[in-house]
């Protein structure tokens, strides 16, 4: 037997290659280059993670900058190894230590980083449908709760949609479309958020461009008509798989001379108008999606904490780079810029950590 | 190391055994009591399968009767085993030589049995689909081209359908309810055919009677004033899981003194009526819809091999002595009385075994 397979020197082995070679931090490739978030390379392994995250919650204080150290530079699935670590090292879940250690803005936002993302969207779904059936009026404000479920279904990866169905279901013993389907939103929008939450884009970067180009011609149709919610409109957006989509969106521009999403806006200003730009936004150009709701959130009097928390955690590991890009252009000033100006403390500190460096 | 770590030895062990303890068939439990193939216990390690069926499929002639032996009698994970194995041993596809080696109904029913049973009900749903693009019309023996549908959509258990919608998109670079959208099926029909198709049941046993009552009165309502498409029907009938729905018809039936599929023949002939009616069944009553398939594909001018073939292999590993039951009470003879009497040669004898044995 080779000393390698015993486990403690295995892991003795890790420690001391880590230590020797470095906390030499790169960009995260794995969740392609647009992912914002800076994996220190080698990466530690999950169980050290674990131990120097027991170090930080325990005894008298919390080590917060060492917790954003430690989760705000891992990949979720690096997250998830170091909670179950930390569950088999000290018998207790890292989510509820984390919940007991620290409050406020902080505390959700490492909450929401940590547990695991197809988790955290079905409840974010969840908690935007009861919000809704609560019969607050619908203010403006709360169309942001419309927009957590068109951002599950439409920004998310097919595989991704699919896992947080399935964890819904798990978690609130009845189906994501069942409870958008008794949600108390009018028809068409509760129509059109069941397909979109339903359906199962296909990932395939084959474009029927003919169809494109007459799918552009229907939906500009229905759209300059003001028949926003048309049967065609809703079949094409809950439907067609992204690629397609962005293809028609592109013969859409080409052949009527202005962006689907400006049309939508300048024809239509009902609610259903503004969930469909959302979806459309989402399915073709997410980093300007968040970018708006990032705008919204640190806008006007005071900050919508949930909204930015939301955007920026659910964000970081996909696009936030990209995001960061867009924001720049839309808005003339950085989002480190917008966040450092509206945020505080260890809140700011994650959120940060999260955004990664501007160029 | 020890000697049984080396695969050819280990291997030969496996052999050995199975030889040693006989071939005792049992029936298969892994797939619940109610699926009807007899596997062999111990079952053959994959490789000596592959083997055998080399034996039978090599030189002048097929040992067909062996082909029966060894795949009728194994589940879907050991088919699955013994085709990579084959393909490992051989270089060969399988499915491929079993498509040269064989011929008419039993080939089909032998690759139908022998594929991957996500992957088999991806290729029915497109066949049934394409089958009314070539504009066929209508026939009343059409109508089981959308039974198929039906079928993969409520009769599946929620996590098969799902293998099913990403088998169809690699498959065919679409998603299977995008080519149900944009299928020739008029509305309601094909609006109902979506939301099944796209529905994520859960699974849990938990009902809800509160609610079962009061949605077993709203299907009522719609179905006795010949409304059987109102928006209510199909958000219950799409969307709540099968636990909840069983509760409701039982309400149905207690509460209104008629079985509902029962009442929605009796209200309404139209094809929607039709279609809702077998999806009423695939969801509370599967073995009845199937054994009125299977009595169709029998009954009139000529045997149906299609849908015969279909329903058989679809089901022997799920409820086909269910089905056996309820077609001795439903139509006073046995099933395997009817296969006998309508099929012939290796086609019947494959049949057989997987209907297995009469009670």
């Amino acid at each position: 037997m080779c000393l390698s397979n015993f486990p403690p020197f295995n892991l003795l082995l890790h420690h001391l290659t880590f230590f020797l070679r470095g906390d030499r931090r790169r960009h995260l490739r794995g969740a392609g280059d647009m992912a914002s978030i800076a994996v220190p390379d080698p990466t530690p392994p999950p169980a050290l993670d674990a131990e120097n995250i027991r170090k930080a919650v325990q005894g008298w204080g919390t080590d917060e900058k060492k917790l954003i150290e430690i989760l705000g530079r891992r990949t979720a699935a690096q997250r998830a190894a170091i909670a179950r670590e930390y569950a088999r090292l000290y018998n207790e879940s890292l989510l509820d230590r984390l919940h007991s250690e620290l409050s406020g803005d902080f505390r959700s936002t490492m909450m929401l980083w940590t547990v695991d993302p197809a988790e955290r969207d079905a409840k974010l779904v969840n908690k935007a449908l009861r919000r809704k059936d609560d019969n607050f009026a619908l203010r403006k404000t709360d169309e942001h709760y419309i927009w957590v479920i068109v951002e599950v279904a439409c920004a998310s990866s097919p595989d991704h949609l699919m896992a947080v169905r399935k964890a819904y279901c798990s978690k609130f013993s009845s189906s994501l479309e069942e409870d958008v389907a008794s949600c108390s939103y009018k028809d068409p929008i509760r129509q059109f958020l069941v397909g979109l939450v339903s359906s199962y884009r296909y990932t395939d970067d084959y474009v029927d461009e003919g169809l494109a180009k007459s799918e552009a011609t229907e939906l500009c149709n229905a759209i300059r008509k003001k028949q926003p919610h048309h049967e065609d409109v809703l079949r094409i957006i809950s439907l067609r798989n992204k690629s397609q989509l962005k293809a028609t969106f592109k013969h859409y521009k080409q052949d009527f001379g202005k962006a689907i999403d400006e049309d939508i806006e300048s024809y239509g200003s009902s609610l259903f108008s503004r969930v469909l730009r959302a979806a459309v936004l989402c399915l073709g150009f997410p980093e300007k999606h968040f970018a708006e709701v990032i705008r919204y959130s640190i806008q006007g009097l005071g900050t919508d904490e949930g909204t930015l928390t939301r955007a920026i955690v659910s964000r970081a590991e996909i696009d936030m780079n990209n995001i960061k890009e867009v924001y720049k252009i839309m808005y003339n000033t950085t989002l480190t810029r917008e966040v450092t100006g509206d945020t505080s403390g260890f809140y700011k500190d994650i959120l940060l950590t999260l955004i990664g460096s501007e160029e």
